[in-house]
Parts: structure tokens; sequence; C-alpha cells
């Protein structure tokens, strides 16, 4: 991969179109046994999760999606009605997004179901927002709860009987919602400085701030967010809710970096534009790309130990 | 898919900028034992073809490609050397082509690799081209010889012995050479009224552009280029060579349709500025999307027929 394009290492690909504009690019493949299991996802929930995956990555950079295009190989074997429900569910997100379906390229599949997804967005040079420009100093901020996509990973792997509260989580998994409208608003402040979307997990996507921007950074666990379902869930289940908050992934909702002399000031206007919270968690602080996480005086630098620290906390 | 967009139908989609330009998007899936076998092309090889098939959609409308986008799934066996005469390939024709790699997608696969190939071109809005612009009267020419590429699959299903023409074919196939230069220069001329390129093969391809246009077609069967090589290996393996011609496919040039008071300027211009030939296979027709094909007096719709014809008349 070319190392000196803007973009790269990014959850979109940059292409400078006009003083003031650029194209934003992603692409997302995903492979049947290995990103989906076709008996823990219904087609028309898959149809949606593939698209929002794609759009979350334009939210993450402050754009605004404007053509999509799926390829998608099908075993001979797949039930017409199945791929009418995957339409569907593709559909009823790209009209929400105002993100029409333009083109791409319907096959045959030997036996696995393959699907790409790539979307094409737009965004003003100087609102578009990177990974490697976090601040020491910054306030680290998510724009909505994590941990509730793994918990319904969980309870999908497991079988957990249905209830409410399972198929709250469930839904979280295979139905999540792209912060398109959050990251738009996040990007017009100056004072947003990085933002990308939580993927693979808080844990695992900060590092990739920390290592792009040159810092360090501070996660206080008791100002972690903590959904009621997930802490119910785990109740029931003896689900490991922190690892889940801290490195389940597939969260979708945005990681910011913000200057915190605005960061109440930017929070206060995004609780009166969406009726939710921007939640801090932590701080950016100088130093060699280290993440450490703090509980009371205890200081540990992994999910797996914040486990140990707080069920000994218990 | 939406149905009233421009572009598709069409070999790639087109999404207007500005008054003067539009960007063009193209996407294809290839499936390990659908679109190619391991075993019957080299990674490096793979790597060229996967881009050039897309590379050939933007050329197909006249565009110049600007950035590519390559998703890959690889199943954990797949050895490190393979991967890096792949990306080796598909390195040098996206440097040749001017169409830099800029983002994309590499993941684990089950067992089969998989690659998805998004290419984002330009267009001058006046230049580019579609399917549904050929008129009666038009004189239809095709950009390069076809079949071969249909007789290097041949040899390599059917296990060939190794020598100069069979290896010769079954570069054509595996190395295809996307018309872009072509496609540019036949653009920007107003004559030529459609444009596609060949993947499926001239029967199937023209009747597209039938459909769109709301045309019939003759092609003269004594008119059709015939490659030295394929007719060597069809006298050599008792290849049909007038289907591989016809319906063969992946030839990968161009299929025009240009006014026939302009025909001969062009391609006079096409020789001079390429060294080869636009070759004329036939003409449009007024009628409903008919593709007849003629022998002296004898005329048939299909390859199979013309096939028929061309025996008898050996």
């Amino acid at each position: 991969m070319p190392k000196n394009t803007l973009g790269i290492g990014d959850d979109c690909a940059v292409i400078p179109q006009r003083e003031d504009e650029s194209l934003l690019i992603t692409t997302d493949l995903l492979v049947e046994g290995i990103h989906f299991l076709k008996d823990k996802i219904t087609a028309k929930d898959l149809g949606h999760k593939s698209l929002a995956v794609n759009l979350s990555d334009i939210a993450a950079m402050g754009g605004i999606p404007e053509a999509t295009f799926l390829s998608i190989a099908l075993p001979k074997e797949t039930e017409l009605e199945w791929i009418d429900s995957f339409f569907e569910g593709y559909r009823e997100l790209s009209e929400e997004a105002h993100a029409p379906l333009m083109g791409g390229d319907t096959t045959k599949s030997p036996d696995k179901i393959v699907i790409n997804v790539a979307v094409l967005g737009k965004a003003k040079n100087n609102e578009i927002k990177y990974r490697s420009t976090a601040k020491s100093g910054d306030i680290i901020a998510i724009s909505g709860l994590t941990g509730e996509s793994a918990g319904g990973l969980e309870a999908l792997l497991n079988d957990y009987p249905h209830s409410e509260i399972v198929d709250y989580l469930i839904g979280k998994h295979n139905r999540p919602k792209p912060h398109l409208d959050e990251g738009r608003f996040l990007s017009q402040y100056a004072a947003v400085h990085a933002m990308m979307d939580i993927s693979d997990g808080i844990d695992s996507d900060l590092r990739h701030i920390l290592k792009r921007s040159g810092v360090s950074a501070k996660i206080y666990l008791n100002k972690l967010p903590k959904s009621k379902e997930l802490l119910e869930a785990s109740k029931l289940y003896s689900l490991d809710y922190i690892r889940a908050i801290l490195a389940g992934g597939e969260d979708y909702v945005l990681l910011i970096t913000i200057d915190k002399n605005e960061f109440e000031s930017i929070a206060n206007s995004f609780r009166n534009q969406f009726g939710k919270e921007l939640y801090p968690i932590g701080e950016i602080v100088k130093g060699e790309q280290k993440l450490h996480y703090y509980s009371g005086k205890i200081r540990c630098n992994s999910p797996e130990k914040v486990l140990i620290i707080s069920n000994n906390g218990r």
C-alpha cells in the first residue's frame, strides 16, 4: 500500500477534488463463516449491517455518503427469499442515509456468501477528521455506549434463551446504527481533533489514534458508560462486561478527542442536538503511545488487567 | 437496483460532479473456483487481471482511472510468496495506468480466495460513451482481436502441451490489456456513438447495446478479424474458433458503434495513433433488437448456427 496518501490508515481513503472538498472512499469485504454466520443473522439484518459498517467509516471522518456499490457472490442454492430480504435491509438503510445503490456486481460463489460494499462520500477539506491529530490534553470521548454489540454476539454464539434484554443486545450486534449525523455534527468543530469509529473495541482502536498521533492516553474506568441491559445480561450469564465495553468491538460509535477547553460546550450542543450524551472517558497525555487504565489509584494497561481490578473492586 | 441513474446498465456508474465532469465507478468481485482456478493462473497474473478487468470498464466509457481499491480475503494457508506476487502483478498495472492503490481491506477467508477491486475514474460529461446511444447506420467495430482469450482458457482447461502458440493464447487469457488509451482516444469523437468492453463475447455484449439502444445489427462473418495464433491452435486442437471469436468472452477489447460517414477517418487516425486496426465487423440497422450474422447470402442469428454455416463453407 502506498504510505504517503491522505487517508491511508484512516477509516476512508481521501481523494482531494477541489480546493475545499475531497472524496472519501471506503470498502469492506465480508465472507460467510468469518465475518458472519448465516444462521445467526437474518438476511435483512445482514443487508443492513453490510452497508452500516461502511457508512460508519464515512461518519468517522465527518463525511456525507453519496453513493454505494454492492458486490455479492451467492451459492446457487441461496433462496430467492433470502436475497430479497438482504436487498430490503440494504435498501432501507441506503434510503435512510440518502446513499443510493448505484452499481455493483452479482455473481456466483462455490459455497460461501461473499459481500463487498464500497461507499463514496464527500467532506469539506477543513472538516475531515483523521486519527493522527489527537493532542496532549484532549478529552477522549465516545458518541454512544460500547459493549452491547459484544454482549449480543455472546448471546448468539451461546444460544442464550430469548428475552427482551437478549434480543435488545442481539439487535445492537446485528443492526448497528452508523453515527452519520453525529460525525457530521462533530466534524464542524475545529476543537474536535481526532476521530474514528469503534469497530475493534475502545482498547484496540484508541491505540490506532495513539500510534498515529504519537501520544499516550489515560482511560478512567469509573467514567466508562455502562449499558444497563449489558449489566443485566452480565449478571444472568456471567458475561465479562468490562471486556465487552473495552474490547468487544463492532460498536460503530465514534471515538473522539476534543480540546479540553471546548469539551463542555461541545458536549452541551451535542446533547441539545441529539438528546444524548457525549461521554468523556479519559484524556490524551504526552508520551510514547501508551494506554493506561485507571481505577482509583490502581493503574493497568490491558482490558484483561482491567477485568482483574474490576472484579477485585466488586 | 435503481433504474433511473446514469450509468446503471453501463460498464461504470456515472456520478455527475460538475457541469463538465463526472466520476466513474466500477467494481468486480472474483471468487476462486468460479472466476479463476488457483492452479491455472499465477498469483502475479491474477493480481494483474483483477485490476485489468476493472480498468477495462473505465476504458469502455472513455474515462481516466484515478484510484483503485482492493479488498482481498485469504485462507490462512495462503503462502506469503503468493500474496507478494499477487500484489506485484496488481501494482505493476496500477503504476502503468497511473491508478494508485488507495485503500481496501485484507481479511481472512475460510477456504477460497476472494478478491474485490473497485476503480474510481473521471470523464468529461460530453465524452462519456454509453451502451444506449447506438444509431441505425452506424458501423460496428472492435478495437482488437477476440477469441484469443477463449483459446487460452481452452488450452488451460484441457492441459494443451506448452508451445509458443499455446503460451501466447494463455497470456491473452491471464494478462488482458485494458484498452484505456484506445477508449480515451475514441471517446473524443462525437461520431463514436456507443461503446462498451467485451467481457462476455461479441454476441452477448452487442445484444446489450441493441437492447439499450433499441436497434438491430448485422455482423458479417467474413469481416471478423481472426488471430493467426487462434487459427493455428484451432487446427491443432480442433478448437471452435468461430465460437471463440463470437462468444468466448474475456477479450477486454472495445466494442464501438461509429457514424458510417466518419468511420474511415477515425479508423485512419486510430491506425496512426496506435499502429493497429479498428476492425469494422458489421452495422447497426433499424429493428427490434435482433442480431443477425451474414455469410454470403446465408443469414443466421446465433454463434452456434454461425459455426454450422462456417463448417459447411469450409
